[in-house]
């Protein structure tokens, strides 16, 4: 027997509606590329991303075509993303952080029809495109006025929708439609293709707005600074016009100026970004005896958070840190370090520990750690194992199948991550599955070793690898990228991590680069740095 | 093409799941149908649940067959429910305050194969207990030792689970199956039946985990005041094991002293109950000259909010009021009286207006209001119309149909109520369809007249009804119960109303009764008022 509820079909569309009815008049603030600020609402947002859907179907884009953006947060992105999202097509966001010859090669592998993008990365798409296999039509993220020269016959996104009728309908297909593809960032290898559908973003959408996830009211002000192209902006380009918050888009500009005087004048009440950026916002600050009085939550993710910046925000300016942590494959969101109940009122000490570690998961992600023969382990905070996940806004497989088969018997998706959880399911990533450097066979965990090596001042980052070792199979070896002007020595950086760490995960050797190699994300690309020390030996080997 | 994301069914044995699992120390405390209070946590509630399930499926219980409770709010009533649910069965929750031959009707009408109930009811079942057709066991929510006699051949609750087993697997079937049944309350004609399917109560659920609608977050300490026979306690059974908040349960004492010493006892954060139950404890605490200070968020609902009692909340204790509208049939939030964000920061006189309104919906809630002939009306916070709405937590239909066709062609749900939508969406009813007074072609609010005339200190309460006037069609009759040892006058009433409603909208008389009848839920049964005045005259006529 069913239930007699309406047949509400979860797509995004209607978030967008939502916003435009109900909470038309609030604001959606843009640094534009050109660097003036610009602002419009959810009522005419709506209006013209209706206006991009007839531009596209105009194009011939049916259900299931592919629309590819290279963009930054902007209004006129969102507008391309609920326009095409809204008739069925997919969108598909690329990191133009990427190589050309990566980006070139993710645009044939999703076979998108049509590419826009920002001024900023022509440059990109004029290196690529000879290689682009199937986009039939470029057009430029500006109006006529600001088209740059161009060897692409693109157009200007404002001539492009002129004129274009508003009456467009959305939505009214199935829920399990696809609606957004989102490559990985390619940390661990090749970048694999994540195909949201209606169903999973608007569920997410829904897990977002909880209190203890990013939890944003009509009232409240998002500055998202993670960008578009990871994971939906974190949900935030969905969340925000859910709940009717103001939103405010960066732009181009991650520098710590810009971003303090869109916190500053637009009363951001909740901001979030990867750690290297909040780095460049502390630093402004400090710099310019600067507050941030309207700011009550940061959420902070993407990678480990840094004691310092954990500390920065929380003691210096009295900011929430929500560390979190999350996957392309989940949507995001996989945790997030609310406190809970009995860390409500516990010592200030106690909550940065808490803090540091990843947090827990919302209602709609299932969380469990197993060994390799996928049997569960214990959820006493030691025990480390494989973390894998389950929920209705995480994958169950890979664009095209490119990837590999991705689910267990029961269901659970393999993160690649090695974490602990506690009895109250408080996660902490020890390390990428990949990563881990196993001596003697025992694990020890490479992000640990970092993240207190980075608390030395004098070191800029830090990187541990495993390295071939007679005895053990491997040890660890500690690379250091100096800050700027600095010569620590290799008993400084060990000393740092004395009494923090086991002694036995004690690195046997550290080795200093000027600069240890990064991904598109900005996380540490250990494939490059592992080929950069292949011919290394260990002193104690 | 669809997304390639996880095949997740959202059903409800999900939610208690995710509390055993992540929140599973947080407390649900019970005050006992005998009056002490008793302590246990979600874990232990899950597993006693599955024993509910075992017993169940050894009483041949199967996927869609009905289990009625007449109950509490107890963490027993929550084994129940999760016990019921968790193997497709239907938890069908009957109102107790209903007459035995109408409890009888409902069980007869839903099929029920057990009754559940708390001593408390005994009489009710007793009464009702030749009438009964369906109905094969009767198990008494209580201990052995506390086991009432009685001519049931009833089971205690306690003995019933004894020793099952709690090895049983939940869920593994299709959202939509149904899930809750529940009636609505008789206010307007027979109950009808509303039936949830395991999807809608899990969007729901989301939808009240949001910051603008009940917004609680595992640190939270929730009293739902309100009970789970009023449509699924208006989603907090749900929405606390969702987020690990700590749930407070109230048992059969209403009184404002039983209330506030849970309140102050167990730092309860967010209340909700209908505007009676709120009076008692204003009552209460203003006589016992006693403070709220855990309390942060009181949600009131299922009739309009006085404004003694806002301003009460507001100004003498310091605790934001939450107006709120819903149905049975919306699951049941329909609006949530949250400050969107242009009041934010305004004179707290118009803050306290906009609260008297009944909020605007959230995500997942599309309202609308139209004419008698399904035409779209303006949004203009003027002009009033039926309230019609969609969402994937309304109803589509009654149980075995009766109640008749409750969608028009567009999807919409015909609410019955009268309402204006304002330009951000601030619904205000302004009356049943049913209870309109139609005097010369316009309407005039029933509810706007009630509500300045219940202003009035010698006022308990007042019903306004049309009766028929050779003129005008009809015209206003004010019918006033005075407070307790009060004798107002028809002129002291009419005056409370100069200047605050339309002049033409004054009724033509003012008559007195010892008591206003109330229906099931405490609401003005208007059926019976007009029934009460079938033979009256006005003496304009
Ligand atoms: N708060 C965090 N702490 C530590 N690691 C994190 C955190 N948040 C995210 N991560 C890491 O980022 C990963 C997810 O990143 P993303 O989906 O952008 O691609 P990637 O895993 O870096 O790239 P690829 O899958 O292509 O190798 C997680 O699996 C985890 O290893
Ligand atoms: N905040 C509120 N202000 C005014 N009226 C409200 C409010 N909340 C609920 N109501 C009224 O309660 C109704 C829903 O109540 P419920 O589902 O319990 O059954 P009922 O409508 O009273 O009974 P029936 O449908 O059987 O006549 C709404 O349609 C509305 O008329
Ligand atoms: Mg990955
Ligand atoms: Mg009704």
């Amino acid at each position: 027997m069913h239930g007699l509820m309406q047949n509400w079909q979860l797509t995004v569309d209607k978030v967008l509606d939502h916003a435009a009815h109900n909470h038309g008049d609030r604001e959606i603030v843009t640094r534009e590329v050109e660097g003036n600020v610009t602002r419009t609402t959810y009522k005419a947002l709506h209006e013209r991303a209706k206006m991009v859907s007839s531009a596209l179907k105009e194009e011939g884009i049916k259900l299931g075509d592919r629309v590819a953006t290279l963009a930054w947060n902007t209004a006129r992105h969102m507008e391309a993303w609920y326009g095409t999202m809204g008739i069925g097509a997919v969108l598909h966001t690329i990191n133009p952080r990427l190589h050309p010859d990566q980006v070139a090669w993710i645009a044939n592998h999703a076979e998108d029809r049509i590419l826009l993008f920002d001024t900023t990365f022509l440059p990109i798409v004029e290196a690529a495109k000879s290689q682009f296999k199937t986009i039939e039509k470029f057009v430029i993220l500006t109006s006529r006025d600001n088209m740059p020269d161009n060897s692409l016959g693109a157009v200007s996104y404002e001539d492009w929708i002129k004129g274009k009728s508003p009456d467009v309908v959305w939505g009214d297909f199935d829920e399990q439609t696809a609606c957004g593809l989102c490559y990985t960032s390619g940390t661990t290898g090749n970048p694999k293709g994540v195909l949201y559908s209606h169903r999973s973003n608007v569920l997410h959408t829904f897990i977002t707005m909880g209190v203890d996830t990013l939890g944003m009211g009509a009232a409240d002000v998002v500055l998202p600074v993670v960008p578009m192209f990871h994971a939906n902006a974190w949900g935030l380009a969905f969340a925000c016009p859910a709940t009717g918050a103001k939103l405010v888009m960066p732009g181009a500009d991650m520098s710590g100026k810009a971003i303090y005087e869109l916190l500053d004048k637009e009363k951001v009440t909740i901001t979030a970004a990867v750690p290297t950026v909040w780095l460049l916002l502390l630093t402004y600050l400090q710099e310019n005896n600067l507050k941030l009085p309207h700011l009550r939550k940061v959420v902070i993710g993407g990678s480990a958070v840094p004691e310092r910046i954990l500390r920065a925000f929380e003691e210096e300016f009295e900011v929430d840190v929500f560390h979190a942590w999350g996957m392309t494959e989940l949507s995001p969101l996989g945790t997030l370090g609310a406190l809970p109940a009995h860390l409500v009122d516990a010592p200030h000490e106690q909550q940065m520990e808490y803090k540091l570690k990843q947090g827990r998961p919302p209602f709609g992600v299932e969380l469990k750690i197993v060994d390799d023969e996928g049997n569960d382990l214990p959820r006493d905070g030691e025990t480390s194992g494989r973390l894998v996940c389950r929920g209705p806004a995480i994958s169950s497989a890979y664009f095209k199948g490119d990837g590999g088969e991705v689910l267990d018997e029961n269901g659970f998706f393999d993160t690649g991550d090695v974490a602990t959880l506690d009895q109250h399911s408080t996660m902490q990533i020890t390390d990428r599955a990949k990563d881990v450097i196993k001596s003697g066979g025992e694990w020890i965990s490479s992000i640990d070793i970092e993240n207190f090596a980075v608390g030395h001042p004098q070191v800029a980052n830090a990187a541990a690898i495993g390295i071939y070792h007679p005895k053990w199979d491997e040890r660890p070896l500690l690379v250091v990228q100096p800050a700027p002007g600095e010569k620590p020595s290799k008993e400084d950086v060990l000393k740092q991590l004395e009494g923090k760490i086991a002694k036995w995960w004690t690195p046997d050797d550290v080795q200093f680069v000027d600069e240890i190699p990064l991904g598109a994300t900005g996380k540490i690309n250990k494939l490059k740095l592992r080929e950069m020390f292949a011919d290394y030996k260990l002193p104690t080997a």
